[in-house]
């Protein structure tokens, strides 16, 4: 059988999935990210079997980064000014590569969540540009622009991005190691942990955290509209998933907007226009896997 | 001949022209934005005798906005809700396209200006995503990706995102319409001359403005960056042709991503990186002609 795989390395763990399409997955595993040899040998095990088989058509990494896509490099596929300790200047695909030798399929984690919203959701596939943000641990945005994730210098590092903060309603100072208070200083569940002394999960439904935090990501989905002009936003990640946490975004949208961009999308029809990933936590994985369909038939 | 017409119509003039490219210029006028009747019909008068002398292949529209690029649209063409009085819902290019009767491309100024730099520039060509941002009496961004400007919902609208706004060191409220202190709020030329009293070309070149200027604009700029990974940023427009503003613009840059993106272009190539147009004040007018050239090669 004909089978792609899809790694998901992320900064707390990895995804490794085997499978056709989102209705077919043959195996999966998930496993702590640890230092980068032990979590490279781990993933190559887990492959191995089909590669053996001669299954194994090709595999899409997505990746935490910031990663060299430039296929020119000598560092592409790296993982570059990560702050995650021994994981700077890690050659993640280089070294996935030569253990599997299938084609490998290489890009940011919300790049390929993206990816993968808009390669197995119909509904999505006229929606261009599409992006992807996801708001958890850090704070990430994937971008389709012409059907295929937006690449330049480097990749969309919009979780970094500055927006305003107002210092007289959150003297909070910011996490951010590089930036203090941009939107992943400000808005990360680090940060949220951090402002408030407790993880986000056990904040109570009325703390005002929840509206403090909608405010910030409205903040930063306006600039995102005003930079993208997307079609379609999906706002996923661990944090997203509060209790009326969606709603509370798309009010604050509408309220800073207010009129400027002139579309339904951003009025009545917001609730389309700002959803949850259709996949669920799922995107990332099969992200990886639709990037790897894609390269086997580009190849062919 | 054949020939090609560039209509740049901005909220303060509008510049006619006609010719084959920037070293093939026929003719040019250029004359005050006063109501659309009258506005329109010197723009029609201006290219009726190469339209009956069968020379005109094809004209490129480049607007001030927002306008509907939206091919599908009722509204297609149309200026929608720009501040400007009585320029609401302007149908510009079927007005023009009636009158003159050729094929007509049309665009927002500002991807006209990035679209131009691209078409003409050989030393662009490569650089993909590249952005233009005008910092003249309003604040403006064009986008190019994969080739060609950036549509979406509508069109880039970068000139109005938020960026932070230290009230205690700048109290001055903004003067966006639409979002108060958002970037044109905050460091258009209007903002200039309502913030200090006297228009930016009269203030001296120690004036605290230009400091602050530079710090607004390179914010805006960091938020670029991190949101499209440009190849290269063409900083144009009145304000930025203050002595010393690109380099006080680039330095500002490199402080505020504070190694973050990693590349030569944020260090030591950053002149090359962020730069004036090539095009001189000619990028509107010379990107509409690229757009009336290009849509007629892709018409034959």
């Amino acid at each position: 059988m004909r089978l792609f795989g899809g790694i998901e390395s992320g900064g707390t763990k990895f995804v490794c999935t085997v499978g056709r399409d989102p209705n077919h997955i043959i195996s999966d595993i998930s496993f702590p990210t640890t230092n980068p040899e032990e979590t490279i040998q781990k993933t190559i095990e887990f492959f191995t079997p089909y590669t053996k088989s001669n299954e194994l058509t090709s595999v899409g990494i997505a990746s935490f980064g910031p990663v060299d896509l430039n296929p020119d490099s000598k560092t592409y596929g790296f993982i570059t000014t990560t702050p995650k300790v021994g994981w700077q200047q890690v050659d993640l695909y280089g070294a996935i590569q030569k253990a599997l030798n299938v084609p490998i399929a290489f890009d940011t984690d919300v790049n390929a969540a993206a990816f993968g919203e808009k390669f197995w959701i119909p509904e999505n596939q006229p929606l261009d540009p599409l992006i992807y943000i996801t708001v958890g641990t850090g704070i990430g945005v994937g971008v389709i622009i012409n059907g295929f994730p937006l690449h330049g210098l480097i990749h969309a590092e919009a979780g970094h991005i500055a927006i305003p903060h107002d210092w007289k309603a959150d003297p909070f100072p910011g996490v951010c190691q590089f930036h203090g208070d941009c939107l992943e200083g400000l808005a990360s569940g680090i940060s949220m942990n951090k402002r408030w002394g407790q993880s986000p999960e056990t904040l109570s439904d009325s703390h005002p955290a929840w509206d403090l935090e909608a405010k910030y990501i409205a903040l930063a989905l306006v600039n995102l509209i005003y930079a993208y002009s997307p079609k379609k936003i999906i706002l996923g990640g661990g944090v997203s998933q509060h209790l009326g946490f969606h709603q509370s975004v798309r009010k604050n949208v509408i309220r800073i907007n207010n009129g400027y961009v002139n579309s339904i999308s951003l009025t009545e029809k917001i609730d389309d226009y700002i959803s949850p990933p259709a996949l669920g936590n799922r995107s990332g994985a099969l992200g990886a896997i639709a990037m790897a369909k894609n390269l086997a038939t580009k190849e062919e």
